[in-house]
């Protein structure tokens, strides 16, 4: 198998894009990779999407990007795993490059929920629930995060205002990214004050549904010389891809304070890419809601059980901490675009080995570890990169 | 790039499936894939589906379907492009066993179309086209089907009962076929007296949406002896796998008669497998309608352009043909699944080359083709099979 550097990065401004088309949106991310790659025709497109289907009425969306960009002819795709729907789309450009079926692959990760009420746009999110057994019941995806930090307050021992840190470190570090939905500041005291969505999960708990964009170019190593690029960026390896799956259903869950499919795929790219959490320098997971980054912290190793939201408390995840998280203001800050937000991750996380991050730049960062959810972490993706001389 | 080998074959009935879930009935095809192939816990699951979230308010469903099968844990997740995502899901499996990240990679295509009411189904379906420029005008897909029929008879000079051999071979051999949907004999003359659906498409030109499962389960060639099998059904190889895209809207096309993205992606799969159309002896085409067959025909180098349509008329295409097309039926009588179409050829096509096709098999093949395509052919996908002696 051969090694996988991503070469092209690109996104959009996450927010409401009521004026600019699903397929229009993809082309802004997919164009910026590509000219960051600088590389005018990938071999294949996968594109990561949640709800156009529903949303939208439009499914085949492969074609259709691939199409309205003039890449007229190559193999295209829509990859989907509810919330994980951006990295699995990634993961499958990674697989395609692996195998050496094609030389360079795009993930395209794209949403547009904002032209849509929000009744209807909730149900449609719903979907990445157990049907039957959970939608059907009338749990909504922020419920049922509900019915966890209910539960991880009271084994553990905290209440809502120890769960601040997530969303203030979150904020503090969108202020300074351009693409992020929100800019401003909030304090913890605001955090303890908002008004419920479904108690406990409060309105500063929880991600915002956005619009957006992002993309990634991967290159398989040894194609960089027969291509004859020259990357006028540093490179980053893909050193760990991995997928995980728990029971969809909640209830069925044997323990569900715990993310089995976030601790697998971060056991599994953890091995395969060689490292510990204690190497990893930057961190993008799944914050749609604060009980998410503490168990997703939990599952990773990066704290131990119960202890998640501690690490939000001590400033231990801030920029200058000893593992920071949502660098560029996470799902929390810099908006939720649904099936866009994986390649968000891996596009922020790959800026910050490139050191291009900024205002936001964690200093000198050899690993990163980028870890996207589908639905109440029933399914989990996990990249782990890694920053690379110049080749 | 290692060699990948199908190691184990599932389906269910194609047909009315209203008392089984869409997961019952992926775990049904999935199942009988698992223990054909004789293994219990595959590495990963690509799902083929185009509709389950807006029929079925269910996405997700790659961890539905793990979950459900007792395969909790591993890797999964659904691939869609419109009616290619079956052979699209199988695409995947191959890529992702080819690359080594896995040994084993299951690909379950599944829909259920017949619990809901023709025109939502009808609207659903249409999604797989463009839907600003052509859904959105009222264009349906088998209205864009009619537009290219009608304009094949005007250029190359034939008559709706030219089209007749299509439909009449695939009812002939879903006979016999006990997954069938259909299991009449039709007749030329019924065929030019059918009611019109959309002039001149009529009742029996056109593929009935139906619910149905299959699965495939791939294997890395040198994971045979890593894993301890002993396969007890001949192996068939995966010589090629390819996908290629066209204008998603038809009258972006500078040719609405020629399958672009079919021939494209034939054309890869042929270089690849190092053979050429007249060593293909089993053909598993995407005939939603006969034009569909036709055209694909001539965009893979089995019939000249604008003569498809004859290799129908003279008995060419049955069993005992020079190129036996829908060996079991096809879309048209084996009944047309939507995502899980795709797979369903596979499995067809890799009976043929078992030697297990019953009352269907095909004198002695050696190698098969099976193709899919998304929308009015954007999307094409083509596996090229070849008969493996016993490893």
């Amino acid at each position: 198998m051969r090694d996988v550097y991503i070469l092209g990065l690109g996104q959009t401004e996450v927010g409401e894009h009521w004026e600019t088309s699903l397929r229009h949106l993809a082309w802004m991310a997919l164009d910026a990779a590509l000219k960051d790659a600088e590389i005018k025709t990938p071999d294949a497109l996968f594109v990561g999407n949640v709800l156009a289907g529903q949303l939208s009425r439009q499914e085949h969306l492969g074609v259709l990007i691939a199409d309205f960009s003039g890449l007229r002819g190559i193999e295209a795709a829509t990859v989907e795993a509810a919330g994980a729907s951006g990295g699995m789309a990634a993961r499958q450009a990674y697989l395609a490059v692996a195998s050496g079926m094609v030389d360079t692959a795009l993930a395209v990760g794209v949403e547009k929920f904002t032209d849509t009420v929000g009744s209807r746009a909730t149900a449609a999110l719903t979907s990445a629930t157990d049907t039957d057994w959970e939608a059907a019941q009338g749990a909504t995806p922020t419920a049922i995060a509900a019915l966890i930090m209910r539960r991880y307050m009271h084994e553990f021992d905290c209440t809502v205002a120890d769960f601040a840190g997530f969303s203030v470190n979150a904020h503090a570090n969108a202020k300074t990214n351009p693409n992020a939905m929100f800019h401003n500041t909030i304090t913890a005291e605001a955090f303890a004050k908002a008004p419920m969505v479904a108690d406990p999960v409060n309105m500063f708990d929880t991600a915002p549904d956005a619009d957006g964009a992002a993309a990634v170019l991967l290159i398989g190593a040894d194609a960089l010389g027969k291509l004859g690029l020259e990357p006028s960026h540093p490179l980053v390896r893909i050193a760990g891809s991995a997928v995980a799956t728990d029971s969809l259903a909640l209830h069925d869950r044997p323990d569900p304070l715990f993310f089995r499919a976030a601790n697998l795929s971060a056991g599994r790219a953890y091995k395969q890419a060689g490292v510990e959490p204690k190497d990893i320098s930057v961190l993008e997971l799944h914050d749609a809601y604060t009980v998410y980054a503490a168990l997703s912290l939990e599952a990773g190793g990066f704290a131990p059980r119960g202890m998640g939201w501690r690490m939000a408390m001590d400033g231990g995840i801030s920029l200058k901490g000893r593992t920071p998280l949502s660098t560029f203001g996470g799902l929390k800050a810099r908006g939720n675009p649904g099936g866009a937000t994986g390649v968000y991750q891996i596009v922020e996380a790959a800026l910050q080995l490139r050191s291009e991050a900024g205002a936001n730049q964690v200093a000198d960062p050899h690993w990163a570890l980028a870890q996207c959810l589908g639905g109440a972490g029933a399914t989990a993706v996990t990249h782990i990169l890694q920053r690379m001389q110049k080749v």
